[in-house]
């Protein structure tokens, strides 16, 4: 009996189900060589706690029917194994669970973070003799991931706010009269890949978004206020977008002057803060009206606007762990390496889990475009393939008639 | 020469372009009676400054597209002509104007401030023997004009909600372990309409949303807190969604105890302050982790998630105002009477200016449940039939997946 493990960590992403999905069919295909695949529930938590999900047992259908699923269908966690003393107990612990269950595969998909779990059970087992291949499906709508050409689930969620910016951007336009700025705060922690996404539903100078604020580069408000006045005396309405992870010169991160505000009852940075912040920016300097806008968890759960190339690429690191594993690879990540933006090619690799584990993938100074608050050409061509139906192009829905109507008013009649 | 006008006023909806095409194709059969029909630009400003569009000259092609467009084509506004020393001059003003274009007809489409300026501008006319017919078209997300069943504008942004509910409900049931709590605050100031249509999202008693508070139930923390803990107990997890307009026993607007943060700089009340006040309470009180989501604006722009039966409503709305207004009619504003809610049927009709202007209509007692924090069958029958395709059904997608695995978690291999 060689079995298997599957576990989603993390946050979860549109897309984060289409991977699940496809560790199950690939393990199905080869049960001479998988007896069974276990889904452990919330992750590592689930190996700890044995509360395993027989996914044999499941419906091919309802398999299928995951991969458009928002959520994580065995349950996420936030729970690291840690090198601290409950680091060798979690460990001693898992390593008995496994081979009680006699489980030889461990598919983990998850961030950054998940990856140094998967890392520290790749080793512990060689310390230990004991076989097991280990080999992690990379999941984030950050996009932070090192050494891999994006993440799966970062496409969906740009298609969401991509979206959810043309339609709001429309709307913050007819308004302008009586209120004049939006502020749009996306998550990704202290990488800008997300609001710099954002820039895809601009087609022209004058449309949003008008300022990007990347957590990579660092805050000054002089700055800031001034781009946002020039933006509103060309155009008469201001739309920003800022990553939740925003930072000033000295490190920190922006948030409110109110210090309840600026921490959780955990004590823990609110990152949301940054909305706040800059809105109380706008208005006290500006005194322009501002409104906020901060979709929160409805950017990574937002299937009915999936990226048809990110659910096919999701599927396809989970099917390729699988193989990877059952053709010998331990203690490495599913990796995407890019052939060819037009047209969009890429092939599925690996990197040892070393050379991602716990660290963050910066948006590149040659994406972020002069300034600091728009992005560059090279990066519309990076993100313009991510988030659509590949060569088939973007889907993204535009409108004209607002713009044709604009620009006939005034002359006509006078 | 017999020349009308049409104006856009408020905040956009989804569906307030479609009421302007009903309006322009209406009016374009009519030539014979209304000669020119111009579109003043940001409402009654553009009449005040003489800013127009001359619709008859669009290409037809392109009126059709405004349907599923956001944001107002013609620009919206929030000015109003009050009560006042300027409201003479204004009134003086805009009939200065009208004599000028030879305006005839004056269509508005707005909520219930923008009915009080129509309401004025009809006294006006009579006052001064000036021959003009004043028609209004409803149109707000809120819900909250009297004397219709419902407003164009709502059934749209509900149907946004309830996905956007759907989608992060999975996803936050899936995180319960590490961020049990999740509070999505609505517009819609002083009125639950929008928080209560969020029950659709629901099928059965563990779904989210688990509590609703009501703009209209005088917010109690203890209520509240005890209301959160049991909905923790029992499922774990607990989702919240809360209308903006919250307010105390007092009467006073729910808002986080800092004075910077509870009013904006205009010192206008910053409604979007409850959601970091029901965090604040969730964190201090219970010591869960809660995430917070406003969509803000976003609601009112999502036309990739128009409900049919409100785009159809919006559009015969504008064209039942030109037929109004056609065979004399004035100083009304159109409503829609339901003759059954299943079939789904609604007929039109008109109500007097004086009777929606400036008013709200909260949600009723009889569509409030038990303990104020959900909603009655009776509103579920009210609700579902605005968010779809009418009697075809109401287009929601669910999901099972997730449902069936984890049910099978833990008993299958103890």
């Amino acid at each position: 009996m060689k079995n298997a493990i599957v576990g989603q960590s993390g946050g979860p992403t549109a897309v984060i189900n289409a991977s699940l999905m496809g560790i199950i069919e690939e393990c199905l295909k080869n049960r001479g060589e998988i007896t069974n695949l276990y889904g452990a529930v919330n992750g590592i938590e689930g190996v700890l706690k044995e509360e395993f999900v027989d996914l044999y047992a499941e419906d091919p259908e309802r398999v299928r029917e995951l991969e458009g699923t928002p959520g994580a269908a065995l349950g996420g966690c936030r729970y690291m194994i840690q090198s601290s003393d409950t680091a060798d107990a979690d460990i001693k612990r898992v390593f008995e669970v496994f081979g009680r269950y006699g489980i030889r595969y461990f598919f983990y998909v998850g961030g950054n973070d998940s990856m140094d779990t998967s890392m520290k059970l790749d080793a512990a087992a060689k310390k230990l003799g004991y076989d097991l291949k280990v080999v992690g499906v990379p999941k984030t709508i950050d996009n932070d991931i090192p050494e891999t050409d994006h993440s799966p689930g970062y496409g969906s969620c740009v298609r969401y706010l991509v979206t959810s910016l043309i339609e709001s951007g429309l709307h913050a336009r007819s308004m302008k009269s009586a209120e004049p700025v939006t502020i749009l705060v996306t998550v990704g922690r202290e990488s800008g890949w997300l609001p710099a996404a954002c820039s895809l539903a601009r087609r022209s100078d004058g449309e949003p978004p008008h300022i990007i604020c990347f957590p990579e580069v660092p805050f000054e408000r002089e700055r800031f206020v001034r781009a946002v006045a020039d933006v509103y005396k060309k155009h008469g309405f201001v739309y920003i977008v800022a990553g939740e992870g925003l930072k000033d010169c000295f490190g920190e991160y922006l948030n409110t002057e109110d210090d309840a505000l600026s921490t959780d009852a955990f004590g823990h940075p609110i990152l949301g803060g940054v909305a706040i912040s800059l809105k109380q920016i706008v208005e006290k300097d500006l005194g322009l009206k501002a409104r906020i806008i901060t979709p929160d968890i409805c950017q990574q759960a937002a299937s009915h606007l999936s990226s048809k190339v990110d659910l096919d690429e999701a599927e396809e690191c989970g099917r390729t762990a699988v193989r990877i594993a059952l053709s010998g690879g331990s203690g490495c990540m599913i990796n995407m390496i890019r052939t060819s933006s037009a047209p969009y090619t890429i092939t599925y690799g690996t990197v040892p889990l070393d050379r991602v584990a716990n660290l963050c993938r910066d948006v590149p100074p040659e994406f972020i475009g002069e300034g600091g608050m728009c992005v560059t050409d090279e990066f519309m061509e990076y993100i313009t393939p991510l988030i659509g139906d590949g060569n088939k192009g973007n889907n993204l829905r535009f409108y004209r008639g607002l713009e044709m109507l604009r620009l006939k008013a005034e002359p006509r009649l006078k």
